[in-house]
């Protein structure tokens, strides 16, 4: 990449919206100063938001929409109906290359819907996905898909799989990222068709990844491995289950802490190292699902973050952009269909 | 249920059978007098055991086994050579009546197997599932199927709702169980076809439980219901998921409380009220999966616990029995299909 890159902003998206997004692109500002960013919304109230940052007002075009996609809203009506939209607009700022990435906090379902639309998915890249990276007691990891597609094919998980490793490779900074597919068991036969003919494929393939084979549930918070690749289905319910029993033990800590003087007494020493551990496991850093697989560069924050949060969103935003994700996509795919032509749409195992 | 209850055990399945066998048999004979026990073993190994502890030894009939169930046993190959198996023997103490529950740490597939074969299915019951329990905010939470069976139909899952109902009120003993059904989002239009069609009979069905709709994954924790409803595959990733990340956790706070010596005091000071977050928390305490659905009933522990644990899944076991949770199956299920003969296969919404 040269020269400056442009980052759209959903400026309508999100609970606390606009507020938190200006405020979030203050953050950024700071952390990556060569960035100009595109505000798109109600300027009436993101102006005045504006006039409290004059370094990031410098370095920052407003561009009034009339309109913006309801939280709550159907994406084929966001679709039909939201071609004024806040996100809509950030979107094609993408698409136009005004923008070298967007980022919004708003309804998933219709950003997903908009960015399929509007930005078209990578040659050889069937359908995008949703991903999203967390904490592991090895580091971090990087599981996809979280929720775009609800059943999935071979084609699909083998595709996750290069997208996942390049993603680990931009973002995580890993050279030869480890690859598992979500499973019910290790052994070669269990689980339903797609998924053992997906790892028979990426036994064989010649990837930048190593395939560890199947992994289990437990196998996520272990971090046995860098990527993990599934449907979007158990995906999106194996994040969300693993974000609730994170949520049962930080309330059980909270009551343990509280439930006598001796507790209490010892939470006031031992303050500063879980202040760390706070910190280390803070949603707000792992704020940040990416739409991988299509020609442009689309991040989802949270809905419900802060500025702290949507700024980090930001961050990963301007890592893949950064780093050539969707070029690393696009010369690995190109590997995994030697002769693209048409007729040659699966790989040979 | 009348006069002693006696309870099967496989003395020979488990990471330390047959010791823990033993042991745990022990400890439920003093939690739960009023029973006797078959063990089916080697006798060589069981006997001597047995002489540790008298008045286990009065209550106990030892049925020697010259055969066992390997660990990494391909269920196809269990079922074929393994008739005169300790975990064989066991099922059919059951089928013939000799016992009325069987208990077993073997390998999971060749117990389902083996007891779908040896035991069939409940009427008006397609399919067996594996359910657990397991802690939440709220209290205890059991969720069904946990891999029994990959893929589920509409039929299935509305069996699963009943069975997992019936199974809260036997052992968790709750009157009127809530139940939810685990998707990607809580909006009616969510999730593949199964679901929304199982949802849609669940709405309208008169059955002595609350259904509450679709949940989503971190409502698992957080114990939105008592009763999860969900296909095997995503029922037992998100288990695995929630074990993973529990590891995660104590992990992270036994390192955040070496971290530092004012962290290390803190430990000393806590350490009583960390012991009860521990206790409340042991995955021993909800040892146990239940085969539901069969006629008669089945407890698969977990394959490396200790005699804690395995008392635990006696203990799971001797409540379904004494509970009737078979009679309650059967009663909820004559509701479901009033007029149960044969071309009635399937319920009018």
């Amino acid at each position: 990449m040269s020269g400056r890159l442009t980052i759209a902003l959903d400026a309508m998206g999100g609970d606390h919206a606009p507020d938190m997004v200006v405020a979030g692109a203050e953050l950024a500002r700071v952390r990556h100063p060569g960035v100009d960013y595109l505000l798109f919304g109600d300027e009436q109230r993101i102006v005045p938001l504006l006039a409290n940052h004059p370094a990031l007002r410098d370095i920052t075009t407003v561009i009034h929409t009339p309109d913006f996609v309801a939280a709550d809203a159907k994406p084929s009506v966001a679709l039909r109906g939201g071609r004024n939209s806040s996100m809509r607009r950030a979107i094609d700022a993408v698409h136009d290359g005004r923008a070298g990435v967007v980022v919004s906090a708003g309804n998933t379902g219709a950003l997903m819907a908009m960015a399929k639309i509007v930005l078209k998915t990578l040659p050889g890249i069937d359908r995008p996905a949703i991903a999203s990276f967390f904490p592991t007691l090895r580091g971090e990891s990087v599981m996809l898909d979280l929720g775009a597609n609800l059943e999935c094919d071979a084609d699909n998980l083998v595709q996750f799989a290069v997208m996942g490793a390049a993603f680990a490779r931009s973002v995580l900074g890993l050279e030869q990222p480890t690859v598992g597919l979500l499973n019910v068991g290790s052994e070669e036969q269990k689980g339903h068709e797609p998924i053992r003919e997906a790892a028979a494929r990426l036994r064989v393939l010649d990837l930048p990844l190593r395939f560890e084979g199947f992994i289990e549930g437990n196998d996520i918070g272990a971090g046995k491995v860098d990527v993990v690749v599934t449907d979007g289905f158990t995906g999106n319910v194996a994040l969300k289950t693993a974000e609730g029993t994170a949520k049962f033990f930080s309330e059980l800590l909270r009551r343990t802490f509280q439930s006598s003087f001796l507790a209490r007494v010892g939470y006031v020493l031992a303050r500063s190292a879980f202040a760390k551990l706070k910190a280390r496991t803070d949603p707000r850093r792992y704020n940040g699902a990416m739409f991988l697989g299509l020609r442009g560069i689309c991040v989802k924050s949270h809905g419900g973050t802060d500025a702290v949060g949507f700024a980090n969103a930001i961050c990963v935003a301007y890592d893949l952009a950064v780093q050539g994700f969707n070029d690393r996509v696009k010369e690995e795919m190109s590997h995994l269909h030697p002769a693209s032509g048409p007729g040659s749409e699966t790989v040979t195992v």
